[in-house]
């Protein structure tokens, strides 16, 4: 059997900049958006060249929509959150990567969706290593 | 073997205020948005009460996957659109449905989203069902 953790995978440099890694799913690479304003995953499957959720064979859409599913659930209930949002965009980062975000009634951008809101707010440094720590526990990763 | 299509469902008041229905998939109703400025197609999964993929079996939620990545490449291949927007968002209606979009560098709202971006224009009611009839031959509903 191939398996997909067997191809080639090199993460696009703007999400690498972007975001804090967490881990690795089946399929997916799981960062952490580096921006304290949302709870906010991003789901990377490990494939080169992929743009397009149609461009994954059917068992990876498969594992895709199952990590989707898994990330959106702990991610909620870790957070406490009213809403996820899910979103594979893609306009300015042509890597295909699935955002998983926390959303709340209260949160600076609702109701509109987080995606070109305003400017990141980086982590404090000194709290960063704890929220990857928390993420990894609620996700299992 | 209880089907999807077996189950209680009522479109939202908004989704069917907002869209022109196209047809159904074995899971899902799709709709195209009534908004001319962006070929822009809605999935709801027929099934009462769901707001997150999560909160949909294993087996529908391989199946929506399935539908929106064939809807995806055939909006694609339809319009000759350089990348697809999928959304599932949900901060103003709650019932679970997944955006599909056909985005091009040119498009007004380009490289932002499409969601909370200015108001929608109508499709002229001299065309609009052309346009229905072009989305089912293309989605083969």
């Amino acid at each position: 059997m191939t398996s997909s953790r067997q191809r080639s995978f090199a993460l696009h440099a703007r999400l690498a900049r972007d975001t804090i890694p967490i881990g690795d799913l089946p399929l997916s690479r799981v960062l952490l958006m580096n921006d304290a304003r949302f709870p906010w995953l991003v789901l990377v499957p490990r494939i080169d060249g992929i743009r397009e959720i149609f461009e994954l064979s059917a068992s990876d859409q498969q594992r895709l929509i199952a990590e989707i599913a898994g990330c959106s659930e702990r991610l909620k209930m870790l957070t406490g959150a009213g809403k996820i949002n899910v979103g594979a965009l893609g306009n300015l980062v042509p890597q295909l990567h699935v955002h998983v975000v926390a959303r709340n009634q209260g949160d600076g951008a609702w109701p509109d969706p987080v995606w070109g809101f305003g400017a990141p707010d980086p982590y404090d440094p000194a709290e960063v290593d704890a929220v990857i720590a928390q993420m990894r526990d609620a996700l299992n990763i």
